[in-house]
Order: structure tokens, then C-alpha cells, then sequence
């Protein structure tokens, strides 16, 4: 993409209504804007995050065994009186009338929609288990918006559901979910420890959220540190298989978040030198709840015996839109951004040092052509501002490498590669270059 | 993808809510779900549909220029009377008060909020032209939603607003549209017929629809019919070289709706052979406004000179939900949908013909993960349902080609090979059939 054809309207200034870094890089590197308190566009560069996002959540929920589909935005209030929560909810639902006077509301959670959807369509045992998830916007209406799209009002948000014949079958249903959100969190170059939660308003008995450690996070989070060093299931875990050692491993080790916090286990389970006590910012939960919707709901299924049996459920949630204030969050310096190479927006940036030049514009157009040949997304700075400007500019928007395309450079026939996070430059030809980047791209692990 | 662990609710019999073709098949071969009246859930067959067209005007937008970003659902009432249209739009805007009593509305169109974004985020002269597109939910509450996807409330479109300097740069956008238009429709499998058409709420001077003609469409159409013979333009169209002649091509032979059809004009200028009456759906829209939008709210540049200057509009609709339901009025039979390869759910499907025998299984597995790694998605029948049951139900989901796996053609090293749309049947290897497929996959025409 070349940058005098795209639409990236940085900003200079620090935003004054921003408190916190995601929020004011998100703002200033033109990654989205606020159309009301909570509601953000999402311009040309943060769409994009989002859709790298998107598609890391889905190839890992897909590779578990889950299945997508779409729920609409809008729900039937009828619905949400079958399970007794459409009073229970409080005023972060938004409530609707449409021009019948019929009750709608934007659905900030689908756990009838969806079981209303498996109950017409799923009659037999020999159907389960199956688990459905959708990506999804949903609307909660917060009474104080804030810190960007960390706390906003419409977010994107994937919602999974599982649906089991026992209470073996949906713990194991959840088995999966757990390590596929690890997979999930570690590809996007986060870390996010699972801790165990409370349920809240989905109900249930058991429950875990998964938390990346930032300073700037709303919960306090107490954990032994040795959670930090555990190995990630690898892309040969066997869903199918035995999961209960890999999820002993993960939740045997203390972490808990305020809510939960047990300050005498904490006390006695961790060594002194092993206790970290930080913040963290939620971006992902999982529930088991047995058949609390179910079962008001007359889900059920018909047993070989030609018996009725309730469904056993769990939900998964992991905040997309969230994420990509999370992954700022932890991903950042006083530049700017600083992507992991996962969720950046473009694969690198390519600099023309000095606008004007026939040479350092050629060699741009070269690499920009061929790397996009080779299926490396590259943003090319082909405007006619300053070097300097340039380099800043591409330090604020934190795309993991920079290519300096300079007339000093070429005379030696080379040009700089920067690593945004590190700093590290190393000078290359540009065919070494486009190597370099057509092999990564050809392996990207998954 | 194997059936067995697919959730695909196919209904035995014609809902009785459905009128037209199109609406009775997708509810009966799973693609979707109504939810409430004019709102649909997206079943994972029909998500793939949305998907496949959503990546072809993804594509083909791209290519001719314009940039994806994403807007909120919801916007703040405030917006829309700054261009007057909030109190003008009628009971079809659905209209939000949130808990703090701020007004709302989810959002029917985007020229306000692209407006704002773009007077936000654009300042010089340089900066144009720009052509930005979003594929987003929608919502207008119509007083009688009806013929499924078709007519729905809550409806997926994709709209574009291009930004220029004057009229003359605002109509080679218009123009480039155009052209993108006819190449989207084109590559899914529809002919889609550009005719005259009113502005309506939207504004402007100039407008065209696009027609897929459909003997259930809510259009009357009248035509010269040898508009169904025109070239569409190919992947090497120039969008920066001048497009007129391709307009004039498309424009100058007679093709109107009813709300435009002038009878003296269709008598005069069309010879009585080619005359065509029928009817067809619109599919899309495109509009130039000129400064309807940007006047009232005050979107400039600054020129050269100094001097400011309002920006020249155009906006561009496609409804990416409708065509779902457009492609199977096109495309379908007594037996079900025939859908065109570029919209197809799975590229084929493969039926196990005699469950329970170890040699069929064997082969429908080894054809399944053989054409999983050439980039061809089946949709594998491995159920225990009876041999006719399982033909039927591809016939009705209507997946391009289908592969039938039985004990008599391995017997001679062959499985059958069908072609759904016209009921062509050949025999090949398992070999010859994956190579088939997985050339026809790597190139696949954009």
C-alpha cells in the first residue's frame, strides 16, 4: 500500500480525553476514532489489526473442532424472558422499541440466542457434542465509558458455546477452550495467565479468565511467577486426547485476580520470592454452566434409550476488539507502538529517505511490488515529507520492521532493516531483503 | 469439514412462511434462521456463503482503489441533523434513546459518520481522491419485512463514499465503481444489469442499479436484451485510464425499472425483437451527490491556493446479504440451490455412498485431507444416513460438484463425479479427481 493513496490521519498532539497509552496511540496513530462515548470507528490501519485478530481467534477455535456462525446484533426481549434474565439484566442492556412497539435489545451476550438455535436444530444424541461461536459486535451500555476500545460500549467480541450430553462431556468441552486460548494469546505474542473467576451473570460454578499482565490493567492480580514460564501447548496438542495434565499445570500454580483472591493460600501455597502481585487486563473468559440455560429453556436431546436429556453448556468469550488495546498495552515505548509481528497491521514499512529521488523511489516500488508478490503486506511512506517525519511516523504506527530505503545506502548497494521493538538495525541488499521476508511469510507458524 | 460433526439443519419440509424460492431453500437447507421478523442468524453454511461473497467485492473494491475500514453500528442522532436528514428520515430509522437519554439511531447508511470522518481526517488538496468502503450490519425497520434475506431489517450491505475535488474527479470515481460493480457481479456468478435509476433519500443528480434479472425480483424491468450480451471488463481493466467508452457501452442501450421507465424513449429506441419486460432485484446502488453532504457539514479542503473547497461525493451500495438470496433465485431447481462455484459454501461435496463399508470411508478420507491440502474445502457426507437420503440433501444445499464414493466404481478404481447445475455425471480416479481440483484451485480466475 502506498501511503499517499491510503487513508492514515495521524495525529500530533496527545488527545487530552485519553488516560491511558493504548488509548492515546490508538487515537494518534489513526487506528480509530470516537464517534460517540464508547463507539469508535475502526479506520483503514486498525481494521486491519482487528482483522489479524480475527483471524488468528478463528484458525485456533476451528483447529479445537468449534464451528462459526452468525448471530444478528439485535434480539427479541421475549427471548431473554425464557431464561429470566431479561429483568435480571441491569442498565448496560440496551432496550429497544422498534416501529411495532416490540421489545428488542442489542444483545451484549448470546447464550439463548444460541441455545434456542441448537434446540430447533440439534434432536439426538448422535448429534453432540458440538460447539458454536461467533465473531460478533456486541453492546453493553457502560455508565462511564473509558480507556478507548478497552471499556467501550460496541465491541467485538467472539462468544463460543458449547453443548454436551453430561457433565464429563462439557468439562472436557471446556478442556479444549482452555488450551485453545493459550494457543490463541501466545500466537498474538501476548501473555495471558488463565485465573480462576467468578461467573457473575452467566452463572455457573466454574469458571476462568484469562488475564494479560499490564500495569495499566483494571484488576489487581496476584499469582506465583513461575505461571509465566509455562510452555504453551504446541499446534500437535491432541484435542481429543487427554487435556487434564496440560490444564493441571496451568491452574496449579496461584493466580487469582482481586475478586477471587485468597490471601491465606496465597500466603501458604507460594514461596515469598515466587509472589508477584501486579495488574492485568482481562481479555478472555470461559464458563461451565451445566444446564442453566437449558433447562429453563427446554433444551434437550433424545438418548439412545429414547429418553429426554438437558444439555450441558459452557461459554467462551475473548474480547477481540479489547485485545487490540490489550496488545498496546503490553506492546509499547515512548515512540509509539511496537506490534508483535502477529497482530501488526502491515508485515513492514518501507521508507523512502528521500522523497524526490528517482533511484530511492524505484528501489521502493521494486520492493513494494515483489514483497507484495511474495505475500508480504508492506505500507510504503512514498510522500514528499521529511526523513525525519517519516521514521517518527512509522515508530508511532509500530509495524515490526522498517526498510530506510536512502541514496547512501544504495551507492553501497544496501538497505537499513529495523526492528521496531529492539532498535537492532542490520544493513542488506534489497534481494536479500525480499528473501528474507518470502521465506517468513511461507513459514509463518501457526 | 465431515458432516457427522457439522451443524447443518436441513428441514424436511417447506416452511410456510416463505413465499419465494430463495427464502423457502435457505431456511430448508440450513443457511439460515429467522430470529424475529426480518432478522436472520447466519447458520455456518450460510456464513460461508456471506464470507465467499463478502471476499469477491472485498477484492475487487481493492483493486480498483478503495479502502476498507469499519464503522460502528450505532451513531449519535446529533450527526444526522447536521445534513437534515434525521427528522426527513421516516419510521424505517430505527431510533435509540441509551441510559443516559442520549439519542441514537443503528444505522440505515454512512454518508454522515464517513463525512465526519473524512472532514476529521482530511485537510489538503493532496489528500484526495479517497474512495472508502466498509461491509457492516445495517438496520431499517421496514413496516413489512418479507422474502427472507431478501427484505430483511438487520442486513449486511456493503457501502463506499468517494471523496474528490470537483465534479469531474467525483464522476471518474463514479465511473470506477461502476466498472468494479459489474466485475463483483460478474465473478459471482449473476448477471447484473446497470439501469437508470431515482436517488431517492439519498440525494445527488445521478444513479445507477444494479438489476439481476429474476422472474420473483420486486422490480418491473424493461430492456434491450441485448444488454445480456455485453463483455463484462476483465482483471486487466485500467481504473486510471478513461473509462467512458466502457460506460457508454453499458448506458446507452435501453434498461430501466419502473420507477424510471420511460415508454415513448423504450418504443422509439428499442427494436421490437430485442425488447425484454421481466422483472429483477437490486443488488446494488451507486449514487453522485456532488456537495449534498459536505456543504451542510462543512467537509473542505485547502487548495493550492489557499482557498478552501467543499468535497464532491459519490456513495456506492452493495447488499451483500440480499445477494445471498439474489444467487439462489438465479441459480436453483426443483431439487434445491445450484450455487455458482465463486458463492458456493464448499467447493464439493463427497458422498460416502454405502455407510459402514471400511473401503468407501477409506477413500472419502483420503480424497478429504487430499483436498484440504491443495486449498479445496469439502464437505464430506461421512452419516449413516441411506445412500438417496444423502443425495438429496446435496442436491438441495446445492454445493457445485459432487463426488459420489460407492463399493461398484471403486471396484474399477473409478468414484462419479457430478456437476450439480446441469446434471452431468463422469467417472474418474481418486488421483485425476484431486488434480483436477486442486489446479482449478490455484487458478482460480479473480
Amino acid at each position: 500500500m502506498r501511503l499517499s493513496r491510503y487513508f492514515l490521519p495521524t495525529l500530533k498532539d496527545n488527545p487530552a480525553e485519553a488516560q491511558i497509552a493504548s488509548h492515546r496511540l490508538m487515537l494518534r496513530a489513526g487506528l480509530v476514532r470516537q464517534e460517540a462515548a464508547g463507539i469508535y470507528a475502526w479506520l483503514p490501519l486498525g481494521l486491519r489489526v482487528l482483522r489479524r485478530i480475527e483471524r488468528i481467534v478463528r484458525e485456533e477455535l476451528d483447529r479445537a473442532g468449534a464451528i462459526e456462525l452468525l448471530m444478528p446484533t439485535l434480539q427479541l426481549a421475549d427471548l431473554w424472558r425464557e431464561s429470566g434474565r431479561y429483568d435480571a439484566y441491569g442498565p448496560e442492556m440496551l432496550r429497544i422499541r422498534d416501529r411495532h412497539e416490540r421489545e428488542l435489545l442489542y444483545g451484549p451476550t448470546n447464550e439463548e440466542m444460541v441455545t434456542e438455535i441448537v434446540r430447533a436444530g440439534v434432536t439426538s444424541w448422535r448429534e453432540l457434542p458440538r460447539n458454536l461461536y461467533q465473531i460478533q459486535w456486541k453492546f453493553r451500555d457502560e455508565q462511564r465509558p473509558r480507556f478507548g476500545v478497552m471499556r467501550g460500549r460496541e465491541f467485538l467480541m467472539k462468544d463460543g458455546y458449547s453443548f454436551d450430553l453430561d457433565e464429563a462431556g462439557a468439562r472436557r468441552s471446556y478442556q479444549r477452550m482452555f488450551v485453545a486460548y493459550l494457543r490463541t494469546f501466545a500466537r498474538l505474542g501476548v501473555k495471558a495467565i488463565p485465573m480462576r473467576a467468578e461467573t457473575g451473570p452467566i452463572g455457573g460454578d466454574l469458571s476462568h479468565e484469562f488475564i494479560v499482565l499490564a500495569d495499566t490493567g483494571e484488576s489487581d492480580v496476584y499469582c506465583d511467577r513461575r505461571v509465566l514460564d509455562l510452555p504453551v501447548p504446541g499446534i500437535d496438542v491432541d484435542y481429543d486426547g487427554d487435556l487434564e495434565p496440560l490444564i493441571r499445570a496451568w491452574t496449579s500454580l496461584y493466580a487469582a485476580t482481586s475478586d477471587v483472591h485468597d490471601a491465606a493460600r496465597y500466603d501458604a501455597d507460594v514461596p515469598e520470592a515466587h509472589r508477584l502481585r501486579t495488574r492485568g487486563i482481562e481479555v478472555g473468559q470461559i464458563f461451565y454452566f451445566g444446564t442453566r440455560y437449558s433447562q429453563p429453556m427446554r433444551a434437550q436431546v433424545t438418548m439412545p434409550d429414547g429418553s429426554a436429556r438437558l444439555l450441558h453448556g459452557g461459554s467462551y468469550g475473548i474480547g477481540v476488539s479489547r485485545l487490540a488495546g490489550a496488545i498496546i498495552e503490553a506492546c509499547h515505548d515512548d515512540a509509539g507502538i511496537a506490534w508483535p509481528d502477529a497482530a501488526a497491521p502491515f508485515d513492514l514499512g518501507i521508507v523512502d529517505a528521500k522523497a524526490g529521488d528517482a533511484a530511492t523511489a524505484a528501489v521502493c516500488g521494486d520492493l513494494h511490488a515483489r514483497l507484495a508478490a511474495n505475500g508480504v503486506d508492506a505500507l510504503w511512506d512514498d510522500t514528499d515529507a521529511r526523513a525525519g517525519a517519516k521514521f517518527a511516523n512509522m515508530d508511532l504506527i509500530g509495524l515490526p520492521w522498517q526498510v530506510v530505503v536512502g541514496p547512501r545506502g544504495l551507492a553501497n548497494g544496501v538497505v537499513e532493516l529495523k526492528r521496531r521493538a529492539t532498535g537492532e538495525r542490520m544493513e542488506l541488499s534489497p534481494d536479500d531483503l525480499v528473501a528474507k521476508f518470502a521465506t517468513a511469510a511461507a513459514v509463518t507458524p501457526r
